[in-house]
């Protein structure tokens, strides 16, 4: 009896071990992915693959594991040029007297595609393929993107005062509204209304952003709850927590994605669940800011979906989500005073696949499988500092670091092999690293 | 006029910044470290030591910081055969169920040995020069640590019950006290004496400790306030917390390492800065064990020397003190809710010249100075993941990671060398780490 003839994929990914996210702890040994078109076309044992497919690239990563590729839930990219500007401050010093007048002097859309593009190469080559981005100059940030070959939400930013990008919220929104019409055909682009936190926006302001997210079906990026004194503000001058706040402003939905939800009572916590919101939880930007402890195993219980965000280089500093993943999981166990909080295939489905739902991506990625969109990184763990590996899961939780990314494909395309980007050139980033900090520094 | 004749040496490091750590915050541009029997023989700028030296070695490291060699000040080194072996579970269920059972079918000197070689290849590759070990068959940990030519304090472990080791207090002592007559003129070794905890050492054994600490000039390393169900357990056994123990029965000093310190009153806090006790700061093994949030900056405002450990990999689960230093310099902000609380530079020194000083070594190591043995790292901050770099410290603490270390020295001597070991056969280790995860599985 004849075989089945071999149906040709362009690419073939044999692996060690592949590890879907969903269900989130299972671990596939000597697997295979096959890629065609973009998409992921089947997951099936190696030896089977083998005879099942006939590629036109083969990658035999023998050491390796196959995760998803991971999605940093809030950042601000551009930020990286500030990376190690200013330290070691109390918050309102660091953002008054350093970060906002160094980003009054310089911001452009230069500074924000450069900055962008930098922070792409540092994410890609970190496992990273899809970032949740807030900033200036949004244009830039999706020019950054999609050079970098990356997949990106691009926040339609609107803050209630003028900076060199706009003039007032109206101006934000129409021009985030324009950058949206023109490229929203680019497959590796989203996009999402960003109103930058309470404390910068307005009752109007919100409101027009809700009948917005309303109307055109676009998730809302929000800083929310970060600070005490975010709190304490918001009971001052509304007489209303903000989240009560942004209730009564109709912002709360499944559309809705709060980035850093540190201080938040039971009920909030509740509140959140019932009305389907997601939290971008960014563990180390809320130490090195001292913000606090979000109190993320109890949020979970109560269903809520939590995403995982590096925050900006500039109160980080790195945009590592191994690092971040990491720092979840050990915090949630610190912070509860339960050793089993938090597990590690949990910290990796959070900064896979409930990044993706945040963003309403999760039908095209966030987890392997076939159908989805193939966003896939690799990760080397024969290193010693992976050995011996009892448990791959928590070998990429607990012990690797972004270092061990070996490759790095985004949509089916390859933008990290064997360590380098195909998609940037990061000796010319390095010296547009440098052109900055002499014009930051002088 | 003549020039003065060069100066021979062995080795002229020249790199683009020298962090010397003492005073803390320094950093040196363009500077080099002239390196001769093994010894720091000057530290000045690189156009000088061109024309003041002659060597027979030169390094020319242009995107660099050398920085005085890590100290991991607290460790069971040959735990990483049991990295990941089993995580995300109660501190008791993990000890009694899964580590405990594990080393008690598993525990030889081959074991110790071939774990301790796996850790001293992780730590050197991490730029760790100098660990300050506590497990059992501790001449197979100074075998490993000689071998790889890594610096080491070894603990001369007791606990007052059988092991594979040893019998009882006295045997674990006589076990030690041999070692260390033979092997105390190597000059990569230090001891110190290592009742293992409160909870499993008696009185009697202590106060024997506490004299042969006084008569031998010994360190003391000791795990101290690790978790509530210690403090607990002591009163309701000793009616006394476990530091008033240790204080009744004469072990405080300039020489106790106390281990954790995670649950400390201000009274506690302020007797070990008055007795000159020094701490060991383990943040990630609290963090995983749910053992709570050490009071560090309060600890080091009382004036407790602070020095920063990792613990063993089966509890962490790396042995990377770049890792560690960033989560102390996190976490302390965190818990004081002070983004001000333990600078960058803090960190380093606590991760360097903190650790010298709880091991009574500062004289010779733990920071860059003439005179010092030259345990020197070289850490590569050229990578885009460090870019731009406005202050190589902050770019060490916060942004850094243990990959980009590219050259160790230990006494002078080249252990890593452009990330390859030098001493240490890095595939063989992997086999050897294969065999035992066999052997632990089955």
């Amino acid at each position: 009896m004849p075989e089945t003839p071999a149906h040709p994929v362009e690419t073939l990914i044999e692996a060690r071990w592949v590890i879907p996210v969903e269900p989130s702890d299972a671990v596939l040994t000597d697997h295979s992915v096959a890629v065609d078109g973009g998409r992921i076309v089947a997951i099936l044992p190696t030896e089977e693959a083998r005879r099942r497919f006939v590629a036109q690239r083969y990658y035999r990563l023998t050491d390796h594991a196959l995760i998803p590729g991971l999605i940093n839930l809030h950042t601000h990219a551009a930020m990286t040029l500030l990376r190690g500007y200013s330290d070691d401050l109390p918050l309102m010093e660091w953002l008054k007297a350093h970060i906002w007048p160094a980003e009054n002097r310089h911001m452009s859309p230069d500074f924000v595609r450069d900055g962008t593009r930098i922070a792409c190469a540092e994410m890609l080559r970190g496992g990273t393929t899809c970032f949740n981005d807030m900033y200036f100059f949004p244009e830039a940030v999706a020019e950054a993107a999609l050079d970098a070959g990356m997949r990106a939400a691009i926040g339609l930013i609107v803050i209630d005062f003028p900076t060199a990008y706009a003039g007032d919220s109206d101006d934000y929104l129409n021009k985030g509204f324009a950058l949206r019409d023109r490229l929203r055909d680019e497959p590796l682009l989203s996009f999402t209304l960003a109103p930058h936190a309470p404390y910068t926006v307005g009752d109007k302001t919100f409101k027009k952003i809700a009948t917005f997210a309303s109307q055109l079906d676009l998730p809302v990026h929000v800083h929310l709850h970060e600070t005490e004194d975010e709190i304490h503000q918001s009971l001052a001058q509304h007489n209303l927590r903000p989240l009560a706040r942004l209730q009564n402003l109709g912002l709360l939905g499944p559309g809705l994605i709060a980035v850093h939800g540190v201080h938040l009572t039971p009920d909030e916590q509740a509140l959140l669940a019932e009305q389907g919101c997601h939290v971008a939880h960014c563990p180390a930007s809320n130490l090195k800011l001292a913000s606090g402890f979000a109190p993320i195993a109890t949020l979970a219980g109560h269903g809520v979906n939590i995403g995982i965000g590096t925050d900006g280089a500039a109160s980080n500093n790195k945009l590592d989500l191994f690092s971040e993943m990491r720092l979840a999981a050990l915090l949630a166990k610190g912070v509860t005073g339960d050793a089993a909080a938090l597990p590690a295939h949990t910290a990796l489905q959070m900064a896979t696949l409930n990044g993706a739902r945040a963003l309403g991506l999760d039908d095209r990625i966030g987890s392997l499988a076939p159908g989805k969109l193939a966003d896939i990184v690799a990760v080397d763990l024969s290193g010693i500092e992976t050995q011996p590996c009892f448990d791959p899961i928590s070998a990429l939780v607990y012990a690797a670091g972004r270092e061990q990314v070996s490759h790095v494909w985004v949509n089916g395309e390859l933008r990290l092999d064997n360590r380098q980007l195909t998609s940037l050139d990061e000796r010319e980033l390095k010296l547009t690293a440098n052109v900055w900090q002499s014009r930051i520094t002088h």
